[in-house]
């Protein structure tokens, strides 16, 4: 921010920089305007159009012009109710729902409402720990590790809490699968340990489930189910639908939270009032889902899965560590095995890492430190995002959803990924 | 918020409800579900249609779904510097404009990253001091009078800060006109006088012009141009353009304050992110204007200008006080010459008034309490809003514009609206 000595700023603002995956999002568009070819996997936006019938259901609605309920407009608390009891098997009434312009901006409130200690499992998605920092929350990082599949255990959890001494101490614990950036999820099995460990402790959790219909297989299975008493699901457009630029968040609440979510709709009437109205109807059109959704997201599942297979064998077989993704459109890649090479390079952080990796290959992803790890850890998240989203959905609308995509489907319409992938490795080698 | 004596809230939120323009918004809903006919002169939403070729934009750019910068869509921002060389003569350039999801959520970043006190002259919007007791910032109020038409003097401005013993303690003044409750506006020489204050203690100014449009002559000045080191300008598509729903506010910045815009952008990016694609990409078109546009923006003057004038000497001539409005479409009433009539009902405070006259009238009109005037003042603001805003524009439409509108105008297009000035006024006496 240059020279601030003499400004009057929050002291919780300062050195605050812009979000990293948007902050490389615009440095890469730099880059970019001076020539230079970019493979953007930096920020996690969905390669795939909004389906039609919700663009139309937008033009349909581009007239509405009145201000909304804060809560969100009636059809639509009702229409996002409804897919969770349809996709997720939990009890849910339109009461319970809360409408945001994005659910990191619901987030946002959430942190700000809720005094308590916010709990990440790292690595983790970007913002959870700047929001706690603007609010002033405490932030308590519990890593996970590559052998784990980098989830959080029952074990580890209980580890954490059992050290605080402190049984009922407020805390929101945010789970986020499949997750942002491994693409990694949680068994059943897993979930109940969880909820179990939660439980005992009357622990608020936060379940993003942004990518719950991006699991690759569409069996996604929120902790709701095992914990509905205090756990909040977190959803909204911009992955499963393709409408990241829109704006639009889900929070489902248990009717035991109702005084967290009145608290959030009472910030919410002092700040962003509602959520624009043609957007909400449109979004409407999109949680009544049905055959041509359906089939999109069946497209889309199917895609991801491929790219995410493959991608994870070509860093395999060059002795990279990842794992391969189960649902979302992320590789968590680990370059460890790597790290004699690269400190010969000068890089022994992560955030040097990325930072040469785009300079020397024009790959740009984000470091592991963005994500909560050590920042000397050599690790980095991959978006495989870089791809003509409209010719491989309409290539994969060519071949049968019961059947596999070939080898060398992304040679056709996903080049820009698997070249970065190489261009990666070869730097690596 | 019912029995949350167990619950874990931030304390700068517990007790807060709904902004209470929303909130008797929504009573009105409810009471009118339940067959009263209400008078909705609460909530101050614009009720003219947003401009068609504004709509059409819209609709055209309904497939837009990429994340824009955080900081607004390019094209949006140098329409809206545009926008602001033009009609109010200040020296702007694109990289000085933050859109936001509504001006309010700019306003709350603003408290949010801005460390210092926050000056209101009174009566002033709704939100201006709830944002800040969310935030835990001091407010200091400034209460005008109904003799200086509810405007704040240079002199009282002075007196206020010399009694503070600290010229340069940071501070953030926000002035707002034409003024949201009261419809009245500054000349230029009270701008200057303000601006020359301001300048003696370095103080930021926000200055809320969000009616600017709506005056009812057109001839609004911004503050900016006699004090634009430390100005920020604030704006939006809810009033002029009809759009309250679409949710987009912008931010006008002088360049000596980067480092605040910056600090908001870098907040933004952690929670709001960016404002719905397709919405900015229409209000590009909102802000470009040209000639549909201003007729739009000639008719919805006269017509507010009209009913503010009309409403106004039906109150004087009961013996209730009320300024003409010379812009927004607010009236802002003083009851207090029926002080001693008003406790005969048990009427002693503004709340009370309010809840007394929708209960036994049907009319909705918010308490001056809600503008931070003294709650025992018997003041309320009545947003004379209800009616039909395309019918309006259609009739006045067939009168040439450089008439005046007939008496009988509103006797057509308005009837809600004087029907319930004259229902306030027969319940007084």
């Amino acid at each position: 921010m240059g020279n601030d000595r003499y400004y009057s700023l929050n002291l919780n603002i300062r050195g605050i920089g812009q979000s990293p995956t948007l902050a490389v999002n615009e440095l890469s568009k730099q880059l970019q305007a001076k020539g230079k070819h970019i493979y953007r996997m930096g920020l996690g936006q969905s390669p795939f159009p909004v389906p039609s019938p919700v663009v139309e259901a937008l033009k349909m609605h581009a007239h509405e012009k009145d201000y909304l309920a804060v809560n969100g407009l009636d059809i639509l608390r009702k229409a996002v109710a409804r897919y969770h009891r349809q996709t997720d098997a939990v009890d849910m009434s339109s009461r319970n729902v809360l409408i945001g312009p994005g659910s990191k901006e619901l987030m946002f409130l959430l942190q700000l409402v809720y005094y308590g200690d916010i709990i990440l499992p790292t690595p983790c998605w970007v913002s959870y720990a700047p929001q706690a920092k603007i609010i002033g929350r405490n932030i308590r990082l519990i890593h996970t590790t590559f052998d784990d599949n980098w989830l959080i255990t029952h074990e580890r959890l209980e580890d954490y809490l059992s050290g605080e001494n402190d049984q009922y101490k407020p805390r929101l614990l945010i789970l986020n699968y499949p997750s942002n950036p491994h693409g990694g999820t949680y068994t059943q099995e897993e979930l109940k340990g969880i909820a179990k460990i939660a439980r005992k402790h009357e622990m608020i959790i936060l379940s993003d489930e942004i990518y719950g219909q991006l699991h690759h297989e569409g069996r996604h299975i929120s902790i709701a189910r095992f914990y509905p008493e205090r756990t909040i699901i977190s959803s909204g457009l911009s992955k499963w639908c393709g409408a990241g630029g829109w704006r639009l968040g889900t929070f489902a609440f248990p009717s035991t939270l109702d005084w967290l979510m009145n608290s959030m709709a009472a910030v919410a009437s002092e700040t962003y009032t509602s959520v624009s109205a043609p957007i909400q109807y449109a979004a409407v059109r999109a949680f009544q889902g049905g055959i041509v959704i359906e089939r999109y997201l069946c497209h889309v599942r199917r895609i991801l899965s491929y790219i995410g297979k493959r991608g994870a064998e070509i860093f395999a077989s060059a002795g990279i560590r990842v794992h391969q993704p189960e649902g979302a459109f992320y590789l968590f890649i680990d370059f460890s095995q790597y790290s004699d090479k690269l400190i010969t390079k000068g890089v022994v952080d992560s955030n040097t890492l990325c930072e040469r990796l785009l300079h020397d290959t024009g790959v740009a992803i984000l470091p592991g430190a963005s994500f909560q790890r050590p920042e000397q850890e050599l690790t980095a998240r991959l978006a495989y995002v870089d791809f003509d989203g409209s010719k491989a959905l309409a290539q994969s609308e060519t071949i049968p959803l019961d059947e596999k995509l070939s080898e060398d489907f992304g040679d056709h319409c996903c080049v820009p990924v698997f070249d970065a992938i190489h261009k990666i490795v070869d730097w690596m080698k």
